[in-house]
Formats: C-alpha cells, sequence, structure tokens
C-alpha cells in the first residue's frame, strides 16, 4: 500500500505495530483522527504517553498505581489475610469485576516460560515469599491459567510456599464454565471435574 | 470496569474513542503497550500527534500532501487531462492502489448529506470548477460511492459540470464485482448490470 503522505504513513506503521491492528484498520484510525478534532488526537497522544511514562507500581503487590501504595493494598476494609497471586495485572481486573473477592493480590508480571526466557527470578516471586512472615497471611490463592506455564508457575510456587506450613495454599477451580455444554468440553476439563466433582449441600 | 489507575483509564477512554475499539480492546492494547519498550508508545504518540498537526492538504486536488502540492499533481508523467473526482482520501489511496489510473485526482471532501448537515459549499466543489477553465482538462470520472448521498453528490456535480460542453464525464461502471456470485447480488445492482451490459469484442 503506497501512501500520499511520510506522516500518515508513518502514523499506520506505528498503529500497526498493536496487537490485532492491521494495516487497513490502521489507516482508518488514521484517517478517523485526521477527520476528527485536532484535540482528539492530542487527547489521545498525551494519554498514551502519560500512561506510559508516569505509571508506577504498588511496592507490595506489583499493581499498577497512581501512588506507591496502590488502592487494594491500602483499604483497610479488604482481607489481609488472603492473598491471590495472578501472573497479569488484566488478571487483577477481571478479578476485580467479578465483585466477589475481599483479598489483596500479588502481581507476579508473568509467567515462568524457558522458551521466552522467563525464569522465576524475572518474576515478582521473592518480594511474595518476603511478604508473607510477619504478616496477617493464611491463604493465598494461587490464580495463574491452567497453561502449561502457569501450571509449571504454580508448581514452582506450591514448592516455594512450603516454606509457610502456617500458609493455606489453594487453587482456583477448574471444571466446565457456567452455560458451557458439556459435549464441547476439551477431554481433560471434563475429566477433572468429574474426579474434581463438588458434593452438594444436601 | 473499574481500573487500578487514572492513567490506565484516561488511555483506554481515549482509545476506545476510535471507530471499532470497545473498552475490552482498548484495555488489551494499554496493557501491550504497557509491557512494551516505552520507545514503542512514546514513537506511536508522536506519529500521530505529528500526522494530525503538520498534515498540509495539496492546493490543486485536496489529496494529503507532504508539500503544497501533492506527488500526483506534481508528476508530469501522468495524465492532467483526466481528473478523476472522489469524496475521500481514502478512494485516492484504493484506486492509486489497483494501478489502473493515470490521471489526476480532485478530493471534494465528502458527500452532499443534508442529514448530517453538509451542502455544496462544505465540499471541495468550486475548486474544481475553478480548475477547469484554461486547463488541458478533457475528461471528469465521478467516482463516488453509490449511496443515496454519494449519487445526490454525483448528480449535483454533473449539473455544475454542464457549463463546461468540452469536458466528457463518465462514472466508474457499476455491476457485479470480479469473483461475485450472481445469485447474492442486490436486484439493484443485478438489474443494472443487464440493462448497462457490455458487448463484448468479436
Amino acid at each position: 500500500m503506497e501512501f500520499p503522505s511520510k506522516l500518515i504513513e508513518n502514523a499506520v506503521i506505528e498503529l500497526s505495530k498493536l496487537p490485532g491492528i492491521g494495516r487497513k484498520t490502521a489507516l482508518r484510525l488514521t484517517l478517523h483522527l485526521l477527520k476528527a478534532e485536532t484535540e482528539t488526537t492530542s487527547s489521545l497522544a498525551e494519554a498514551l504517553a502519560k500512561m506510559r511514562f508516569e505509571i508506577t507500581y504498588c511496592r507490595t503487590c506489583h499493581n499498577i498505581s497512581d501512588t506507591e501504595e496502590c488502592g487494594i493494598c491500602a483499604n483497610k476494609l479488604r482481607d489481609h489475610g488472603m492473598v491471590c497471586v495472578v501472573s497479569d495485572i488484566r488478571d487483577v481486573i477481571a478479578i476485580e469485576n467479578t465483585g466477589q473477592y475481599q483479598g489483596v493480590y500479588h502481581v507476579l508480571g508473568g509467567v515462568i516460560s524457558p522458551i521466552e526466557g522467563i525464569g522465576p527470578s524475572d518474576l515478582n516471586i521473592d518480594s511474595l515469599l518476603i511478604r508473607i512472615p510477619d504478616s496477617e497471611i493464611k491463604e493465598i490463592i494461587l490464580a495463574i491459567s491452567p497453561t502449561m506455564e502457569g501450571d509449571t508457575t504454580a508448581f514452582f510456587l506450591s514448592r516455594k510456599l512450603r516454606e509457610f506450613p502456617e500458609v493455606n495454599i489453594s487453587t482456583i477451580a477448574r471444571g466446565i464454565p457456567m452455560g458451557g455444554e458439556l459435549e464441547y468440553a476439551d477431554e481433560i476439563t471434563l475429566g477433572r471435574s468429574i474426579v474434581e466433582r463438588q458434593r452438594q449441600a444436601k
């Protein structure tokens, strides 16, 4: 595709570096911005740059934060005895949106992945182990995606957490999603959901 | 959806103003930028702002240009006797990509749309009429989308262009798209493609 202007071309190239945005979509977005008020573009550009350069992370749980301590860690009403370990900030947002969890978090910042060269030392694991002694932590929930890398990370963590026998370790329940059809579930999920069946209250 | 940081929230809000980008996609893009090098974000923000604030339009054809006269108008090898009138810069890019057109363009900057309050005076129509006298223009091709607004605009233009009997007016061919199935074509397109059938060379 040839562009009538270098400026357009640059904008398209930069936009199409984003995941899920190809050159056609990038061109559509660029021409949209060109038609809209100049303010639309300036506030977009400013919001992105500000977000990237001014963002800080909570010193306790490594969640995104505008302050040294994130809103969840600073909230005295939350259960600081329960720590949910997640790989990513996205997961914190997803769990928060359920409205079902009142504890605090610990964001690992990824999962162990030898292929991508991510080892345990690249993740926020040490800071989790430091958090536990002399704290009120009673339970650690490993809420890591059940992929190969995620399971490896969970396994590594649960071995590390054996140091603290007073802390209970749990993982999020696996099984058939709500509204999911049994016949479309993969065999491993369906098999595990039978093995780990839940007894109904009488 | 609640966000852990105002900076993230702002970035998501600004991104989701773009067409076809919802809040979930905007969050995914934001978190992608957050994980990538800071340079990715700064060059994106810079490219967008630069594109919006430094873009200029060709004084002859109103195409996007980095200079006063666009590359197409400045090109002496192109046929300046043939002007293709399009509504949008997007159309110039689309036609250029076919590699089938050697003439020059005139970008109207939209179509007549009473609903959106766009009248003939909001479009680059006068500058087209001024272009014609004492020029080498022999043919004007109206390449405007066959929508209601597009047809209105083409009709308005062809009446205005009656002033110049020495200039031939044509429109792009309508019909079944290449590779299109007859049975899926709408009745109007199919009907017109029969009425305006093309005689084959023997």
